[in-house]
């Protein structure tokens, strides 16, 4: 019994932390509530014992399957749900209408083989990327309408009579839930993207800072590289590396969303996604260099070791200050006036790591200390990805800053 | 009109593609037909022009909702269904009870005020990660069946009659669409997740060998590092880095599904994770290398690379043989017996690389030429990472070979 409750209070606990992390959550799920308990106040006041189910079915279905976490998916799903509707139902009954003239024995061939043509053509079509995107649950809803229509026997007068009923209580729906959806408390995908690659970006630069500050210690007490306790902040950049399934489904849905704050219309979502491509080859490099301070070191004199290290850690301390100012910049969308400035000094920061390299393997005068050279190499060619995904970062800037 | 031809003559291209790259995607799509007819073809049986929509409603619902690409996602969604649909209606019909016993006053008040709680409580719900990986279909029909059965003003013995029809409607679908999914062209998780780790091991294989040769041929000319065009085989390494959704996913549907194959019960699919998790850390350090060879190399004097490089070739072809073995081993599901060989090999390698560095560090004879010393150091680390994978791969290899 003991470790009963000691489960459910862990399970209590963690569902104390998903609240706290993001009191959004709870405000969506009071959102769902509301919404459902004004469409069933909308139909107390008429109250449907006329007939099963009755037409009440769709517009609950409809706030149930169309209320989203962001702005972006319920706008998306209210559309595709819309225009579904009203495609599949406007063909089902042109079908009906071709299959009524054909005579009673032809009747049902002619629907049983238009579903199974439909419910094919259109699940296949679920899987082209294009349709994916962006009309993947207009496809479903799609199907769903056009099997009810066509399995259901009415005659056509009946159905168009059927069918307004239904087009006015999905509308009803959709209704409620975007103006539930936009008026209280409203999560907008874009927002979420924006803050996404930008605590992303500080992130990165936060990593690199720490694992400086492990690498300095290290040279300083001349031991073997850090196997200090990795910090939270440290691993940051894990966090880059899983990124990019939420970072595409945000752009997608971001598009849907109307202009809102600081976002204007055709705001450049799709550069958020390459500047968070180039954030995950930083990432990536950020793990090779992680790897190394952690893999034991090759022997080597100690002497040299403040020749390169310092080099590499100018190095490291300007790619973290480029990259800080950069993510400031992008999360304030102005152009910093220091960015230009900063690259300067890590550029000259590179050409240094490099010549201090190329005077080690020239002049035969001290040979590299192999520790400081895996984290000079490393460390350039982490500056190496730093300056082109800032130099994408600077394509992308003007756009989104000028938006 | 050209513009648009040509258009569309593409996007026929593309959907070829689609199709060509996985048959089994047209015929996910016609089974989805053949369920489809085979539920219209149960209803035309006896027409329902008796009752609006009426029950057939429900058994093409369950039919288009419920049909998913693989079994697992087929056997996920029919569970969630109908349990969600059982408690659900258990649960609104006793509401209703209570509330009918309160008096005509009270009713509504009632009936709305457990709408709007369990509505907020199970969409709140949806975020807990627990309940997100398992039920989150099931919680969004719990909160479809709740606010349906609540928001129909049936007395609660028109009520339990109903329930008992619809149950059976949402069954006979759920029955249709498992049977087809099942014994029509079945499409395992299980086996697409194992299929899809063995190919990215291999991938991660081949773009190290791939890499090997573009800069064997550098050395071999003499020449610096290879700008030579990047052949597809090569870029291989960078489907793993996005492969983690989809594993995840794939595995989560996998635990639902019965054995099947080689798969027994219980499978550890978990285990899978792992081993993409280790072979995404091998593909972050192919990102690494691939960018040392795509950066300007640093110069030195020529006729001290054959020492270091011949080294790190031999590191890098073992590392790619050991994984080749493993993945050869992982998807035959046996233990391989050249596999210890192999990876003594690859570790010989290791000290090889290393001792050769530190000959350059300690002795001061040969500087190490920078060039190919950055690809040592990667390489080294790349294989550090490997054998760290390997470790991991060899606690996972005989659960997945007993099992």
């Amino acid at each position: 019994l003991q470790i009963m409750a000691s489960k459910v209070a862990d399970f209590v606990k963690k569902i104390g932390k998903v609240a706290e992390d993001d009191p959004r959550k709870v405000i969506h799920g009071i959102k769902v509530g509301i919404a459902l308990t004004v469409v069933s106040l909308f139909y107390y006041a008429r109250p449907l014992y006329d007939c099963v189910g009755g037409n009440s079915i769709w517009a609950v279905m409809t706030v149930v399957m169309v209320f989203e976490f962001t702005v972006g998916g319920c706008l998306y799903k209210g559309f595709n749900r819309a225009m579904a509707t009203l495609c599949a139902a406007a063909l089902a009954v042109g079908i009906h209408w071709i299959a009524s003239k054909s005579g009673e024995e032809l009747k049902p061939i002619i629907l049983s083989a238009s579903v199974f043509l439909l419910g094919s053509v259109a699940t296949f079509s679920r899987f082209i990327p294009a349709v994916k995107a962006r009309f993947e649950y207009g496809v479903i809803i799609f199907i769903l309408t056009f099997s009810l229509v066509a399995v259901s026997g009415y005659r056509v007068d009946e159905l168009l009579a059927l069918a307004q009923q239904r087009a006015s209580t999905v509308a009803i729906g959709i209704c409620i839930c975007v103006l539930v959806c936009i008026l209280i408390c409203p999560v907008w995908s874009g927002e979420g993207l924006h803050l996404l690659v930008s605590r992303n970006m500080e992130m990165i630069a936060d990593s690199l800072e720490g694992m400086l500050l492990i690498e300095l210690c290290a040279i300083k007490e001349g031991a073997a590289t850090g196997n200090g306790s990795p910090s939270a902040k440290l691993q940051g950049y894990k966090c880059v590396l899983s990124a990019q399934a939420s970072e595409n489904s945000q752009a997608n849905l971001a598009k849907w969303e109307p202009p809102h704050g600081h976002f204007g219309f055709r705001h450049p979502w799709s550069q958020y996604l390459k500047v968070g491509a180039a954030m995950r080859e930083c990432a990536c490099c950020m793990e090779a260099l992680d790897g190394c301070t952690h893999s034991e070191p090759i022997q080597g004199p100690a002497y040299v070791k403040k020749n390169l290290g310092n080099a590499c850690m100018r190095l490291g301390a300007g790619s973290s200050k480029v990259l800080k100012e950069l993510a400031i910049s992008l999360k304030s969308m102005r152009k910093s006036q220091k960015l230009g400035l900063l690259i300067e000094e890590m550029k000259d920061a590179v050409q240094e790591v490099r010549g201090a390299l190329e005077s080690f393997a020239v002049q035969l005068i001290v040979p590299p200390n192999s520790t400081s050279a895996e984290g000079a190499t490393e460390e350039k060619q982490q500056s190496a990805v730093a300056a082109v995904s800032i130099k994408q970062l600077m394509e992308t800037m003007p756009a989104i800053t000028v938006a």
